[in-house]
């Protein structure tokens, strides 16, 4: 089954990094070397040495690694057309990095060499055997990457043959194919491989996809089952524009399903960990629906269709969600029904029995909310603190007595105002804070976390991320009821909660008090005057 | 080439309000209704007559707006096994719907019709032909989907293709392969719809795919190329879990690359509007990457880079974003911006000719407010404020001099009290007004009516009817930038309005203000103090 295997190239810290609003550290880019490497990747890109000193230090770092399954690549162009292959500066950075690997890429779209590398169509195949040639003498592998290559085949598939020509004739070890602009759709990807194996390039070929067409994923596997035997992508998708192709969907599809050897097969239960861990790291959330890792991507709406999927999950499942690490969710929208919400306190660890006398009332009570417009699927910390709260299974950290907001603004100022004060009770004083805010809902959350902080240290850990409001019921506008939903975190988790009244401010005092007192359950957190 | 043509069928709707978060109102239906027809969406699936109230109210009033493209479509499953169909409420309900096309699922997966219907495959085909044939004597257009067919496909084929034979065989018009799981890849599409052609079930084939693998995409494009004639698909791909096949992806696709009809050519200009319109309205973002319609789909990191594209686009763009309305990201594009302005300004008859001096300013102004986090695709009425503004095309009706809200509770009250006033100017002399209202934003509103209805009566005819709010700087909590959208209406129009600031309270001020001098615009109503 050897013809089987696909080799996984990462280009998360290279490629990756081109997304917009990323910006790592090099001890994020070693510890997320670290965690590829741990899950089994087999090449990781790790930068372009000479491009900037964060880069220099990685690979300076890296040599320290003790890494189990990955080889880690220098990613560079070919030489430059007017320097001889030693003496660009270049080229010999590449080599400073001392990497069993290295990717260089070259051009391979007439146009490009014409009109950005400006030059002739003679030289740039120089160029690439020169390069390629040359670092063969200093490193294990060179991967070379004719960039643009689906474009130029488009253009000039005779020439853009050539370019991977040269680079195979100097030796390099694999070439792939890219689809730099990200515009090719797979019919095409699956034409232009197999006539590039006819026309003599047919081993050790890879596939590098972007997903401007939206067909990232096939596109690579696509190549794949055309005989390319690596594939280039990103986690999460993460990269410039649209992103490149999602290792996060491909990896899965080819094991999964269709039967080839990527990353050792137990290690795709670790995928969703993964996923996440390197969306904390460079900063980019998950989104929600992403296939397989998201959040969402094994959630069940619907009362009959979620009873459903508990006894035959088959039915309403592609794969078994612990099979890439993620989890079944229940959405409890609108059917508190029972198993649901056994389902629900299992999950959340909350000790319920299917037998106790006190659950339908329970589910009476979730029923009456979500009536009233509670929504608890984006804000489970809500409902815990409600399951917990009925089940008597909450501490009493303080007791609310009063709050207060104004906001003001005459034309004559840019801004309004906004002031809150707010009255609790701990250890039987009242706290009485105010505070100013940007905002209404600022304002508020600065003055009970002055009237908390004392007691509770932690609270000043929590930051508001998101902030989310709808109407309930919607005929009525501004006199109608109000849902708000707020996202929260500390170092190391997230957690949402929900407010409803026809006060939009009320609304939002619901959900930043459950924030905060989610928190302090989640720390264990002991109450003010417990012993 | 009439065989080129592809049929679009959005579920936006529908299927897309499973996505996790979604919630709208009829308003919000009626107009993305609107909008769909405008952009010349074939079909428009619109809900599940009797499944709720909503949707019953949704079919009432659909009735009513006059469609220049799109056919309505009412959603619904086969009679249940027990009943004859005739006795069948849910039947009943999609007659009442009177929408010139029904689409009824059934099942068509063996496990299912044994596990979940709990009924033998031999009825099953009956409940497909019986419920089919009975429609048709009701409705023009039949369409009907096989459920689960992928699944089914593979666990039992020729049980399957039964399903399908049935439906054919009472008369549907369409029959839709849907892969509800999504977990089907395209080679097996390709495949199994060659074999379904090879079995009879050749003509008015659609596909209805899932995003579970990543591939929804391409699952929709392969089969079109394999002969289906019909696409099934959300604006945005929204969607339960990973999503539905996303509509804004495969148009351009198809349109762009492939050479088939989809939507009128020239419409295609109008996607990025499209989804921005939907996604502002069922409240959920569009992700920064997603393919053609993102706000980085074609955004340029690096300066040689940036520089080049702007030489030659082709060289680093697959498309050019203008063709689905997007923009390149490092370019001033103040020609796109400037034909934009033009078409926008004749569309609301605002006289602005293309070689006006103030247009650079103009532009300027508003590229300064959307960067600032001004969305103007939901809220037309704020930019026709804002254009006729600058132009000295709007009257002066009032001005403003002062607002104040005040928001409080204490414990031992059941709900906050919210108390609004404000002050005014006209003809020369102050309105100072008071009010409370169930919520701040109501308390303006009805403060700021008092103030102005004794010169301004027709203010009374307005409604605010839905009320959003989104952070625009999602990173930053409550501290961030929220942009308030809000609907309005009187007899006989809806129209949107913006407001944005880091304070709820201001932001939405300026929505309620602008809502209501628009309806002062809109009924040509004559300042207080002009002759």
């Amino acid at each position: 089954m050897m013809e089987k295997k696909v080799l996984i190239y990462d280009t998360t810290l290279r490629d990756g990094t081109q997304a917009e609003g990323v910006n790592v550290s090099v001890e994020d880019k070693l510890r997320i070397t670290e965690k590829l490497d741990a899950f089994g990747i087999h090449y990781i890109e790790g930068g372009w040495p000479g491009s900037n000193p964060k880069d220099d230090k990685y690979f300076e770092e890296v040599k320290n690694l003790k890494l189990k399954n990955s080889k880690i690549a220098a990613f560079g162009s070919t030489r430059r057309a007017y320097l001889k292959v030693e003496e660009d500066k270049l080229i010999q950075n590449l080599i400073k990095a001392e990497t069993p690997v290295i990717t260089i890429f070259g051009k391979a779209w007439d146009l490009h060499v014409i009109q950005a590398l400006k030059t002739d169509l003679e030289k740039n195949l120089e160029m690439v055997f020169d390069t390629v040639s040359y670092l063969k003498k200093y490193t294990n592998e060179v991967i070379f990457i004719g960039e643009h290559f689906f474009d130029g085949y488009k253009s000039n598939s005779e020439y853009a043959v050539k370019v991977l020509q040269s680079a195979k004739d100097a030796g390099a070890d694999f070439i792939v194919l890219a689809d730099t602009n990200g515009g090719t759709l797979p019919n095409e990807i699956e034409k232009i491989i197999k006539e590039v194996k006819e026309k003599g390039i047919k081993e050790n070929l890879g596939i590098h996809a972007h997903n401007d067409s939206d067909t990232a994923v096939w596109n690579s596997i696509v190549a794949v089952l055309n005989g390319a035997v690596m594939v280039h992508g990103t986690i999460n998708g993460f990269g410039e524009r649209c992103g490149n192709a999602n290792l996060c969907s491909i990896i899965p599809n080819l094991s999964l399903k269709l039967g080839y050897e990527t990353v050792p097969k137990e290690n795709i239960r670790k995928l969703k960990e993964v996923s996440n861990f390197v969306a904390d790291l460079v900063n980019l959330p998950v989104p929600k629906n992403m296939p397989y890792v998201g959040d969402s991507a094994f959630a069940h709406k619907g009362g009959v269709h979620a009873s459903a999927v508990i006894k035959n999950s088959k039915l309403y499942e592609h794969i078994n969600p612990e099979e890439v690490g993620n989890k079944r969710k229940v959405l409890v929208s609108d059917l508190a029904g029972k198993s649901n919400i056994i389902y629900k306190a299992k999950e959340l660890n909350i000790p319920l029995d299917e037998k106790d006398p006190r659950l339908p009332e329970l589910i009476n009570k979730i029923k009456q909310l979500e009536n009233y417009g509670y929504h608890y699927e984006a804000a489970e910390a809500s409902l815990e603190l409600l399951m917990r709260d009925f089940l008597g299974l909450l501490p009493k950290y303080f007791d609310l007595d009063a709050y207060r907001v104004l906001i003001a603004r005459r034309y004559s100022d840019k801004m309004p105002i906004s002031e809150a004060t707010v009255r609790i009770k701990m250890e039987n004083h009242y706290e009485h804070t105010a505070s100013l805010g940007n905002g209404p809902v600022n304002a508020l959350d600065k003055a009970l976390k002055k009237a908390l902080i004392s007691k509770y240290p932690n609270l000043a850990e929590v930051e508001l991320i998101d902030y989310k409001v709808r109407i309930v019921n919607e005929s009525s506008g501004t006199a109608a009821k109000i849902r708000v939903l707020i996202e929260s975190k500390d170092k190391d988790s997230r957690w949402g909660t929900v407010g409803v009244s026809e006060n939009v401010i009320e609304a939002s005092w619901q959900a930043v008090v459950d924030s905060l007192i989610y928190k302090l359950v989640k720390d264990n957190t002991k109450p003010v005057g417990e012993s």
